[in-house]
């Protein structure tokens, strides 16, 4: 059975002031919540329709699993999990920085691709989409578990970086062409306005990703797939 | 004033029965109607709250736009355009080939990185989602005006194409250090289950995007970020 405090914990989760305030969130789907439980992430309750965890599970029915899910076909299991401390971003190897990227879908698919290219590190702007977001947690599909992920200002933390800084722009050095490093550090900017003009002066190198189809447009690519290329370019070499 | 057949008419192109039955589809937004004016589809009807446009506009209200609108927060227009006749897919390019790929907004992002990366032919499987869904053209952003796609049955399709064929799996060569061709065909697999078996034996070449992260975990790239890893690579030495 749920109690009424739980059900109105969980609804207040999907809000980012409540998620701060309990510095609790929620992750749905067994496959998720698993990812979640092999991580350093530290559990607070979980519901399930069956036992199938090895961690201590509250079984409830299919009906009130559908009272607390955000998804539109729950799965069979919604977990709340402790929000970690925000440790202090490390300083090597690759990291990605964004730059007040909005879409919950956007930052998910973000995380992800992180995970798969081995970017341990994801620093973003204060105005950055919570990545403790319901929508983001469901389209990170577990890899929110093992990137390290913090919030600051950028200016800041570019002004005190060792590494050298990379920004994609419509006009910058061909990505395919030029010579990337193992290490550095990697700017995305918002979906509609691109990179800021205050962290465009902390950049030290500017990218551009070829257009090979109409010229006349002015389209750009979805700042995810932008993501993906140019990620995918710094890592080809090694 | 809108009439109630019109209204009618409208609600009803959000489903592929009434779209294939009228081979009409809906555009909203100025400028990604303005990209499918300057194209070679056909303007059945425009209507919009301001006289924007070269074209004949019916001029409604904000109340009128809302009602027709399958947007949470409408633009100023929305336009009922005809479906072009499929025409016979070229031979001759960079082909991307989709096998089932469900999801609007993945067929969406992915048309857009065919605009971006000058793939003019996009040939989908017949159970592939319809490229005139509302959801897929509002992703498109103006890029399905500039490609070209087919729905045909892939098997038949790739018996009897002339390029060679390749397909992305989790084994298979390297993408970044194969020599890859300025032409052919890339077949591109369902969310849930990759490239069909059928679909499978008819490919020459099986790539695979390195994992640079962790290699436990089974997770895999979304389908529209591979695509763009893959274009990208095919693109990189042209």
């Amino acid at each position: 059975m749920l109690s009424k405090n739980t059900i109105k914990l969980i609804a207040s989760l999907s809000q980012k002031k409540f998620r701060t305030q309990h510095q609790l969130f929620i992750v749905e789907g067994v496959k998720g919540i698993q990812e979640f439980l092999d991580s350093s992430f530290e559990l607070y309750q979980l519901f399930a329709t069956e036992a199938n965890f090895s961690a201590e599970t509250i079984l409830i029915s299919e009906k009130e699993l559908q009272k607390i899910s955000n998804l539109k076909s729950p799965n069979t299991a919604l977990a709340i999990f402790k929000i970690p401390k925000q440790k202090t971003a490390e300083a090597n190897g690759l990291i990605l920085v964004l730059d007040e990227i909005r879409d919950p879908g956007n930052l998910g698919t973000i995380i992800r691709l992180c995970d798969w290219f081995g970017v341990k590190t994801l620093v973003c702007s204060e105005g950055t989409v919570d990545c403790y977001n319901p929508k983001v947690v469901q389209a990170t599909m577990g890899s929110l578990a093992r990137v390290h992920i913090s919030y600051t200002n950028l200016s800041n933390y570019l002004k005190t970086a060792n590494s050298a800084v990379f920004g994609t722009f419509m006009e910058g050095n061909n990505i395919y062409t030029e010579e990337l490093p193992k290490e550095g550090i990697i700017v995305m900017g918002n979906e509609a306005n691109g990179i800021s003009l205050e962290v465009e002066q902390l950049i030290h190198k500017k990218l551009s990703i070829p257009r090979f189809g109409n010229l006349q447009t002015t389209e750009s690519l979805n700042v995810a797939t932008a993501a993906a290329v140019v990620l995918s370019a710094f890592r080809r070499g090694f």
